[in-house]
């Protein structure tokens, strides 16, 4: 096993490559910081993004949804984009085309697979769980078989696609640095809000740590 | 104009759909409650879901980037599909399967144009910065020529497509409701964190307003 994806045609920055990255730690831990993603799959020759949530078990990525959701019968044995993007702050500079954000991003590319095996598909389910919710999935009402059955999960080899960071302040023009102009840089993130526990919890149950220290991963 | 958008075959949500709304309000407010958006397109037969800002006006969407973006090319005169995700919470329910997020999204269809006339490009180009940055563009060192050149501004009716949108708890089967699970959820939002100066600002230029006053739009 590879360290470092290939760079292939696909894959291959051409817009600021300095920006790019292929090692799998990169893009690991972009994919480990946020569960949103977004799928990208083809139609009847039409493009499609839907938002979903992925997690990642080594060298896999995976999703979950409807065993009769459009989009995953869609994806099933065909190619997808999963690409994963994470906002860190608005930069200003001293002329409009410099202005720019900071970001991370990473962007996969392959054939996306069904998990067939039932064991499988509920070990998933439970990974996904806890790899939110440390613990979590073990306190919970077992699943019931036909919440299984309408559930699929679809899984992608972590194989093709590239990680592309920017950090940091302003990059402006030699001589626009001698304007009055202010630049500089915003940064903004994700923070959790306070728990609204179900106003239908039983009396006596308390708040889990795992949702006490919920800390948007 | 009509003031919701026509549910067609690619654009009707088949699940949870009592979640989708064409109504342009709540179309507009998601798109105008976050800038970052991911557009789908199809080069060769296959899927590419770039990471990319959108600014509304009326009833269009605009993004921009490198006049040589390969992402940019593919997408003239062509279909693509645009999705804006804001993520609010995290819901915790009493079984795996009814674990869910709160969250606002849009999915958009179309044909995307390049804006071609040159004067129509710098407004478009300055109403995107003074959408973000309130009067900014004004205060900026004037684009080059090459600037110009050098940019490509993509746009898109909004014609077709859907918001979706979940909101408050979790919703468990009746018997659950017995079980002492705790159940909830954990709102999360984007914040805006403290400006970092460019320390190569000029002396004396002080933090404008619209970065002061910046609220994450
Ligand atoms: C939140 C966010 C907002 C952005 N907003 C804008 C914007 O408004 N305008 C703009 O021009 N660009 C924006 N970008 C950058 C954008 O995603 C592309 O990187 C850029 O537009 C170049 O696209 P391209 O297809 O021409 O790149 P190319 O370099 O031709 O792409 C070739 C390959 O490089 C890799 N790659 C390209 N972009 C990325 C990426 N973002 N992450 C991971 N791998 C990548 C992929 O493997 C891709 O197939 C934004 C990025 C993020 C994360
Ligand atoms: C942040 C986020 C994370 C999500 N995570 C998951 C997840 O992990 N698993 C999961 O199953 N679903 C998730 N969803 C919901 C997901 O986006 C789809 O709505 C759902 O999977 C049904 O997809 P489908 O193609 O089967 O829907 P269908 O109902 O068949 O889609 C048909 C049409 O409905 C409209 N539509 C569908 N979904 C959306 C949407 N999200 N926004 C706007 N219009 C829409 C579009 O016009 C689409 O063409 C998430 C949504 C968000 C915003
Ligand atoms: C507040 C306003 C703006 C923001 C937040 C912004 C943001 C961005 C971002 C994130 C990129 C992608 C950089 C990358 O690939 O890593 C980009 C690319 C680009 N932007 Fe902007 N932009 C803004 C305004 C402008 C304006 C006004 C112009 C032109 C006058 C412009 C011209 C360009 C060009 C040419 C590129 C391509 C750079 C390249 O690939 O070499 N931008 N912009
Ligand atoms: C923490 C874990 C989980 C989260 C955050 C989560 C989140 C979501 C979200 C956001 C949706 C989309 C709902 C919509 O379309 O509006 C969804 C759909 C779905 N999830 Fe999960 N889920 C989780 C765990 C599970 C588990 C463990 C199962 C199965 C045992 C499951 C089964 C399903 C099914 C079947 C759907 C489709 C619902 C439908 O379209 O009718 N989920 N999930």
């Amino acid at each position: 096993m590879t360290d470092t994806l290939p760079v292939t045609e696909r894959s291959r920055l051409r817009r600021l490559h300095e920006r790019g990255h292929f090692d799998r730690d990169t893009i690991n831990a972009i994919l480990d910081a946020q569960p949103m993603c977004h799928v990208g799959y083809v139609m009847e020759g039409r493009p499609y993004v839907t938002p979903t949530l992925q997690w990642r078990e080594g060298n896999h990525v995976y999703w979950h949804g409807s065993s009769a959701s459009r989009a995953l019968r869609a994806q099933k044995e065909a190619e997808v984009c999963l690409t994963v993007s994470i906002l860190d702050g608005f930069v200003l500079a001293r002329s409009g085309m410099h202005h720019s954000l900071n970001t991370r991003s990473v962007m996969l590319f392959g054939t996306a697979f069904k998990v067939e095996d039932p064991e499988e598909k509920l070990t998933k389910l439970g990974n996904f769980v806890n790899q939110l919710y440390p613990g979590r999935y073990e306190t919970l009402r077992p699943d019931h078989a036909q919440d299984l059955k309408a559930t699929t999960v679809m899984g992608m080899e972590i194989s093709e696609g590239a990680a592309k960071l920017r950090a940091g302040g302003p990059k402006d023009e030699d001589e626009d640095y001698a304007l009055p102009i202010w630049a500089g840089e915003i940064p903004v993130r994700m923070v959790v809000g306070e728990p609204i526990p179900d106003p239908r919890n039983l009396e006596g149950v308390e708040m889990p740590d795992h949702v006490r220290d919920f800390r948007y991963l």
